[in-house]
């Protein structure tokens, strides 16, 4: 798929088949974020691929939002380490977007969970996957294979352009 | 350019040509930035266009990574609304992040410079582009045509993978 063409009809996707997601194609999306830039080159970031039944439903009791999970067969959670950077949340956050759009060129559908900074959200993530205090879980990204379509949208704003001075 | 393909081959670029960046591409790079998810799709982002010479020379004033504007014709600031999204700063990178692989896709190079949350560095912008008070200067992209050509580098550490538990 065409990178411009991943990047404008990239949209969260919350009806999935239950398909699983190949191996390989797993691979690929981690490798995507894992691809990303960071502050230094730090890369504080961890991935925590989520297959089994019992912990995605687990996540649907402790994230208000998550209910696609019952139908995507994959989560991948986002975790960064703040000890390694202080630009550790933006750069976990590129990480995250790089597996949304690699997945997409895949024709796999994502949604991005928001996680930290909401403290119970973060708190709850935690101690259902045993992250380590000093880690922070940021997202939750589901992934599957779509079973619904989404065009593209418009959202080009001019009143978000400023030039040269805001 | 292939969506995976930009994936894998944006690397930070820091010397470029003298050659302007065409307004078409400058607003697809941005439009790219804007089609960005945000968390409940807020879009808590804001962006100066930088193509002034003296501008971009202040910058360097300011920023102590950012040389590479000696040469590159073009910055673009992104800004955060923190009222708007408690997840702005993710939401604001997600934006960045498309845009660095919008560029790769228009063959243009680009380097990520972090200025929020270093505080010298996010006054420093602010006080130089009249940001206001309750917005956040969260970092600066350069951007140009390329004189310098990096390939791809393998980044994939299976330390980084976790499988259904940390």
């Amino acid at each position: 798929m065409d990178a411009l063409e991943a990047i404008f009809t990239r949209r969260s996707i919350r009806r999935y088949t239950h398909e699983a997601v190949a191996a390989e194609d797993v691979k690929t999306i981690l490798e995507a974020g894992m691809n990303a830039p960071s502050a230094n080159n730090r890369q504080p970031w961890h991935f925590i691929v989520v297959d089994e039944r019992e912990k995605l439903n687990a996540i649907m009791e402790v994230h208000p939002y998550s209910r696609m999970l019952a139908e995507a067969p994959l989560a991948i959670i986002v975790c960064g380490d703040p000890a390694a950077s202080k630009f550790w949340q933006q750069d976990c956050a590129a990480a995250t977007q790089n597996i949304l759009l690699a997945a997409r060129a895949l024709e796999l559908g994502t949604v991005w969970m928001g996680v930290y900074p909401d403290e119970r959200r973060a708190a709850s993530v935690a101690s259902l996957f045993g992250v380590p205090d000093a880690i922070e879980a940021m997202c939750i990204i589901a992934v599957g294979h779509p079973a619904e379509h989404k065009g593209r949208v418009e959202r080009y704003d001019t009143g978000k352009v400023h030039k040269n001075v805001w």
